[in-house]
């Protein structure tokens, strides 16, 4: 199994770090053979090879089973003409990953760790199914110092594969959707609304289904968070929404997320950005990565267990109270990783 | 002082009628003179005119000098070719009326409403500034069954007046700006990002400023919401933001808003919408609007004294207990409405 391995920028390169610990100690307690072929990303890459994607760092990742990637981006590369996050959306588009899977849960016993009183922090449980390749983020666009140009484009077919994504996704939860659009303005959100009605209609009608305006949600998901299974939203709205959603558990630090496309091969990462301002320092929250990993085994290499086993792991550590401040806790990056491997059996 | 007066859909009746009695009250206590002039607006004028913005609505509104809408939409209008909304961009439009001022804060002792534990509720006390009449919003677009596209525009003109808006209000403030975009992937983010920077260097160094990302900000405002003074950023942005911001207070229904542009002449509205749901069972939150009203006071006519009365009960009333259902209060839309304007001197 060859995972294609990118540090990237600020903490991205710690965070890794402590994810490939974790991933080394699952393979051997659950007898994977796991191959890492690491390449250049992001500002990284620009410093040293004036593309924020290298075309070997391309390749690469095409031919590797799975994409694992830390951090881009960071003060550094700010106002450039070549920007670390443009290589992101560019592998994001060479991969073909059009869905961004960014789940949120809030264990009982851990309400304590929300920003939320406890009562709406229970129950908290729901996967933001967020289009990823298609939008604002790649329409045309016109530079300009005294006027700019964003296009928002979508067509029914992009829509419609990353609906299916969620729906298939809500019949192994709790089996309801929540499409969420802006429909009483935008021409693409009526668009979006018609044809995930259309495949609700056609294909999942055993699926509790529902619109919600952008603005609506929100509201809703810092009033009644635990309403929601599956929420389901296009690219720039589902950025917007997966970072307000990512630290209802406590800290974005937390958070993982799987991009997927049509074949196994994803891509995983963290929520979190590259944090500059603690890079270096070894308190990045590792969690973030270490779930990405457990995504990856899951969707990508075919080795559900040792997801299992790495997320139940940190569900632990959590439990006994380990953590870096981010959330309270007093564990640098690497301690808070040991205290996880610790449990992995 | 002529109000010309747009109830509309929904709640927008109730509440503006309970807005109207506090009026009615202030003018009384404070001398005032204000005349309505009450007009047909978004889905009632869809049915009645066939226009959600009828000429003689617009023209009402443009000889006014002040504007006040209780809400538009609902579902009755929802997938027809007119569209209430549309309504209501056209009026924002017809009225220039480029800044849109939510404040939104948490009093002493009120905490406890609030969906935040207790100590991050604490000294919440901050203004979005919204730009109102450019972006998506207003861009051209191709609506349609399999492609559909959606332009945002913006031009450096369009985002120095919002932003001047937005400093000179920090001036009167705590002295702080941040200001939110998508700098790092869309064109017309780094136009807004340049023309912020380059008018806080020529005008305002006296104001402390900085950039937030979008996606980054929709944390901060659950995460450290008492550290923002004044939020500026785009119009749709700015929507789901203070969607977002208006329920740390404890409800949506508590939240108010001004819209303003170069005269005196504003645009008053409760941020909530029509609430199909609760509509005609006397139960919707009067506050938003009643607080709108006091904005209408301060901004268009005048009447700054007037607008504390007000402010001053609200905050009264919510200290005594009293307050509708979404704030968990037993009191219906005219008892809490009473309550308000039994404590205004
Ligand atoms: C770095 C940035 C381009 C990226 C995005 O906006 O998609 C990030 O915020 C994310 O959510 O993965
Ligand atoms: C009704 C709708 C068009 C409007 C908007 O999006 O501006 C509303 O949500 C608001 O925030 O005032």
């Amino acid at each position: 199994r060859k995972i294609a391995f990118l540090p990237g920028d600020g903490v991205g390169p710690e965070v890794s770090a402590a994810a490939r610990r974790v991933l080394d100690a699952v393979a051997e307690t659950h007898s994977l053979s796991l191959k890492y072929n690491e390449y250049l990303f992001g500002g990284a890459a620009i410093d040293t090879a004036g593309d924020p994607l290298p075309s070997e760092t391309k390749t690469g990742c095409l031919e590797a089973d799975a994409v694992f990637l830390g951090a881009v981006g960071g003060p550094k590369w700010d106002g450039g003409a070549l920007r670390p996050e443009k290589g992101l959306l560019d592998l994001r588009k060479a991969l073909g990953v059009y869905a961004n899977l960014r789940p949120t849960s809030i264990a009982a016993g851990m309400e304590h760790l929300s920003p939320l009183k406890i009562e709406r922090a229970k129950d908290v449980d729901f996967l933001i199914v967020r289009e990823l390749t298609g939008g604002m983020y790649f329409g045309d666009r016109t530079e300009g110092n005294d006027t700019a140009r964003d296009e928002c484009l979508y067509t029914r077919e992009e829509v419609s594969r990353v609906a299916r994504i969620a729906f298939e996704a809500a019949r192994k939860r709790k089996g309801k959707v929540a499409s969420v659009d802006k429909a009483n303005v935008l021409a693409t959100s009526r668009l979006w609304r018609n044809a995930v009605n259309d495949l609700h209609q056609a294909e999942f009608q055993d699926v509790e289904f529902s619109h919600v305006l952008v603005d609506a949600m929100a509201m809703k998901l810092i009033q009644a968070p635990a309403d929601f299974d599956v929420i389901l939203t296009e690219n720039l709205f589902g950025d917007i929404l997966s970072d307000e959603a990512s630290v209802l558990s406590g800290s974005i630090g937390l958070a993982p997320s799987a991009s997927l496309g049509d074949g196994a091969r994803g891509l995983f990462e963290p929520i979190h950005g590259s944090a500059p301002d603690i890079a270096g320092h070894g308190k990045a929250n590792p969690v973030g990565a270490i779930l990405s990993a457990a995504m990856m085994l899951r969707y990508s290499l075919d080795a559900g267990e040792a997801a299992d086993a790495i997320e139940n792991a940190v569900a632990g550590a959590l439990e006994q109270g380990r953590g870096t401040s981010d959330i309270g806790g007093e564990d640098t990056t690497a301690s808070f990783t040991e205290a996880i491997m610790a449990l992995i059996e």
